[in-house]
């Protein structure tokens, strides 16, 4: 089957090309891809599968493949949502929706994924155990698609969940994985510090909420610099401090609003736990009073071990051509709702490498002038092909 | 000369409430106060005087009124300015002028200083010496227009000038003093700090401007705590820290904006240095790039010790009933631009007190309920009054 | 009886010098001066006065001289204790006493003071009321020598006390006065903060207290910067910070002392309470405990007007020739034990000026080559005199 | 050979405890290694080997086995050296050196390293290539002995070199390792801060170096939480922080002692250049003349991967029933002198589980009451035998 299976997608590699700068054409914002599900849902009409749309609280889209002979059940993943930036790249299939873009590849994935499971509902009969194409809107806005599809119950029975990334470190035929904690968790946080206002000549009759805020700055600094095992990874941003005020007016509140990133959810608990120290802290030196919402949204994304394992496997024993190199990728700050998949199923995301010929410092996920080497779609499609197959035994 | 002046003054002072009315219910901006200079040069049409208008950078009038008989030349200045708050007292001639509010009493420094000053016109005969009227536009906005009236060269033959403001610590009939500083100088300053944007989750990647600016902001508090003579009095406030961004983004650049008072031109020099040497000290520290903008406006008011004390015996003398008490008054951190005056000539700025009746916490100036008790119109008339006459001699 | 006084003090002029050089030669710390005590003693010894040794808690001395017609009772009071410091002054009547000097000139208040009492003693017949001569000990060290001695309930009939201080900002014959709040309040604090040690490169399994030390010591600035009045004077100030421990081990704990000044004990209180806040602040967010020992002691010295205005009267129209200007001088940072009978009493504590002829720039009180013009003695003798004698009346 | 190798180490099992044993009870300081280093050379005494004493900066040893046949030289080294530890373990063999404590493991090391020498040196005419025994003086403190041992030249020639130590997480039985950087390198650093000693109520007349070495404290927190990259291990501590004085007099300088870590020289570099450039920014904002001394001294310890891997497949493969288990260890943030041979020459560094039995949490490296399983001595022989045979293919 296998070799049937790679011989259909090299046939349809310009059909890939052409779904993804359709998508790419069409970006549509996380939570309102209404045109991008229908589109999607439309490629399957009239084939012979399960299909439900409005999966989550969203736009999510299971298809079924239920193959002709008994086997493991496994979920496969591509996100389909697009940014809110202004497109910068010269390419003829430019966003013609202003202010939106695919900057993070997430057409491409659609793209390979569709043709796939064409491909395997074509090749059905040959098929050990069942298939979940899992078409994920909204990724890249917390609270995400991943986890309320996972908490749909639909895919109860998986077990196995892979998904791909395109990433522009590495040229088209890299493929790239990491075992374990690959991909950091996420909370946000918005402190509100109340104070008493006045005239900025008189201190002692106001209550400087500037001032306050500008040592909570520097004392959080000390929960990655003290609290933290050197060895684990732990970030806080402040992203925003708005205090825009009067220049002679004491501001009697500002609203601090921040990023905290961690490998484990222990350091999570932990960064947290001290965020509320320090804020009661602040609290009692200053006499103010702070009102703290702490909100931990994708979680760490954690690779099962077993899992990717066998991925390495069947990559690192592919024969395609277009498949060149297996790589271990290091960990990455950023967040995916994917880790909602890995925190419920064993599961396996990684990476292929996308970045365009010629070029020797690509643009990065979410730049305006982001673009990648269509050349990675078919890997993409090969390499999840391979891990599909490596299921089959 | 004298008994006669104050009868008149006596007769008028329902005329000076309905001035003082029409004003209130007729406020202009700073520097846009045209119908109010037009209305004061109506006032004095007709009248056997010389009047200049649009003196200095704005509506600024000067009035010269020459006596019959040989004598000093002092300056009488009241502000006619009004405040872009919107008035909440609960009066029957509330501003007509939505947003802008007669909140600081110039509509009484003026009403009293026109009757006044016909009065005067009509005893011109019996008068000794000349003198000159000033109605000033602008005091409430840097650059304000008492400096640019002093650099009119208009002033330049006065041997004093005196000038009053309604405050509502102290009833009706109270008059205060404050020899030496009396109300402090000020300062502006905004500062830009550039780093360098990126995510939030690689700060090494990014040179975070939040971070910079907390610092800036707890370092700046050294200077009053460690820099300035504790007898010495100085403040300096951020009113304005703006930096609002996205949660998961490090902030580029920040602008913050600042407050300095100080009594004495020493302090200012004292505090703008340290400023300049604390933002570099950020700079080195925090590898970004400052701009720092500082801009010294109003200097310390400062009452001649001599001009004060015959101000002080004027009224400590005074025999007018209405006229109960003169006290000293401590330094106010408050800024005025009378300070220009005094800064060229021998001049005092004195306290009309204004306490509503049966108020025991009055609303203070620039507040938006702020109201005066209208009896001190005739206090102000007949204590700058004695102040004229006691210049007879 | 003034002419006489005047003349027997002229008289008596090297008398109260070599009283002085005496008193240099054998200086004696605070609380340990029982030489000094038995010197002062021994002078009074077979006079007709009522003396009363080990007064207080320490080597205090009052002598009672009774006049022989009726009128107020008044304290004059010179303190005797030395200092600490190895005198590096080149005088023929250098410190005998090593490590110890009279570099507070309590030398000269002690000496000019036994011969004033002397002339008084025989000049009693014709003294009206009572004068209550206090040779104090231990004005340097706290809890000083004037506290006890007010309790001691000795002083309870005296109308008014009066002290002086020889001050080397002026020459001989310059006497300064300050009514109201002339010299500062101060306070002591030591603060322990109890973390937990480990190892440098674990900071995680520690808790580090230099850096919550580090952070105390930034907040505190706000409470002068922030929470004063701008125009109150305040000084915090942490003069020990014992950090002191191996380069890569955690320090578990840290110890800081602190001096707080004040000029009215409204600000004293303010001040105790918001350091007691930074403390629990602190404690908060760096998970550490505190233990902080605040002791205010010596308070503000209130000079009394009225009794103060009775000085300025009585030195201003004195024609004495070593008299030679009554001035106003500043408020000091500096503190002095002397207040505590300005609590009590009305009192006025005065200078001395004793800048050394020729010298520009002298050395201040507690400097190793402190010096005086002993022209000053005469000085202070005569001053005090006619303050007494403007109590006859 | 192996297996004759193995037997003579268990039957010389007692012999190594012995020596163990003699070595915890006679323990020297770093660098005064003198009557150690004489037991070594005696221990060598009449046996057929090449040996140098005095190696390097202090009492280093290297002993030379040339074996029969061609092949590899090799490099295994075993630190001697004890700590000033006042020992508090209940042991029959405890130190006899008042306040110097073998603990830290260096005594097993050396025994188990002495037996085996010997058995390689009877083993002689079998082996192939040549085995340095590097018994190391002064691991404990910078600039160590490893380093000057390397500069000697003696080693030169070698292809390899190993070393292990004995760690308490595991128990006898377990051996551990880590592949590519392992321990963390440090730096030392001493910072003066000089500024203006004065009178605590009169802070404008100094500089107050407790404040701005606060600042220092503060502001170096942001290296480690924004300079470096997340996923690095990097720590600053401040270790010392000496700024004892008087409470109300203001500091004139304060010395600061800091410990740096960190896993690669990059970071080191960008670590040192971040504390300088924050040093020069205190210096600008504060006025303060800071002098900074940083000394980098062990670099991170970086195991060879193909060494390493060498090491893996040795243990892993092994036979002798005392060896139970090869795992991966963490990256461990203490420092090695290790390092330098690791620096100049392909080199592994292994642990040796050690935890005493029936013990759930043992104590640690450096502890006062640190013990160990005797039993780890044979594994450590026995492992390092592994490797030895490893290398004669």
């Amino acid at each position: 089957m296998k070799e049937q299976l790679m011989k259909m997608l090299e046939e349809r590699e310009d059909e890939i090309i052409q779904i993804r700068r359709y998508l790419h054409e069409h970006p549509e914002l996380s939570f309102k891809e209404e045109k991008t599900a229908q589109y999607i849902a439309d490629f399957y009409e009239g084939k012979d599968v399960d299909i439900q749309t409005n999966v989550g609280n969203g736009y999510g889209i299971i298809v079924t493949i239920k193959g002709g002979k008994p086997g493991k059940t496994i979920g496969l993943r591509a996100d389909f949502d697009a940014l809110p930036i202004h497109e910068e790249a010269d390419v003829p299939f430019k966003s013609n929706n202003e202010g939106v873009m695919h900057a993070c590849g997430h057409d491409g994935h659609t793209a390979y994924l569709l043709v796939l499971a064409d491909c395997l509902i074509q090749l059905k009969s040959k098929l050990a155990g069942t298939i979940k194409i899992i078409h994920q809107h909204a990724e890249e806005v917390p609270p995400g698609g991943a986890k309320s599809i996972v908490e749909s119950g639909l895919l109860n029975d998986v077990d196995a969940v892979y998904g791909i990334h395109l990433f522009p470190t590495n040229p088209a035929g890299d493929v790239g994985y990491r075992s374990g904690f690959a991909m950091a968790g996420r909370s946000y946080f918005k402190l509100k510090i109340q104070g008493i206002g006045g005239h900025g000549s008189s201190p002692h009759l106001a209550n400087d909420t500037i001032v306050a805020g500008a040592h909570f700055v520097t004392s959080i600094q000390t929960i990655v610099s003290r609290r933290l095992n050197p060895f684990d990874m732990g970030v806080i941003t402040i992203g925003s401090f708005d205090g825009k005020g009067q220049f002679n007016v004491i501001k009697d509140s500002v609203e601090l609003e921040g990023d905290v990133r961690y490998m484990t959810s222990e350091i999570q608990q932990l960064m947290e736990k001290e965020i509320h120290r320090i804020v009661r802290g602040i609290e009692e030196e200053f006499d103010v009073t702070c009102e703290l919402d702490y909100v931990p949204d994708y979680p760490p994304l954690y690779n099962d071990p077993e899992i990717t394992a066998g991925v390495i496997t069947a990559i690192e024993n592919s024969t395609e051509p277009e498949i060149k190199a297996m790589t271990e990728f290091p960990m990455f700050s950023g967040s995916e709702d994917f880790a909602y998949y890995a925190l419920r199923f064993p599961s396996c995301f990684f990476y292929i490498g996308c970045k365009p010929k010629g070029v020797e410092k690509p643009y990065f996920n979410h730049h305006p002038r982001w673009d990648i080497d269509e050349d990675a779609l078919l890997v993409a499609a090969k390499a999840v092909a391979e891990v599909v197959c490596s299921n089959q035994q």
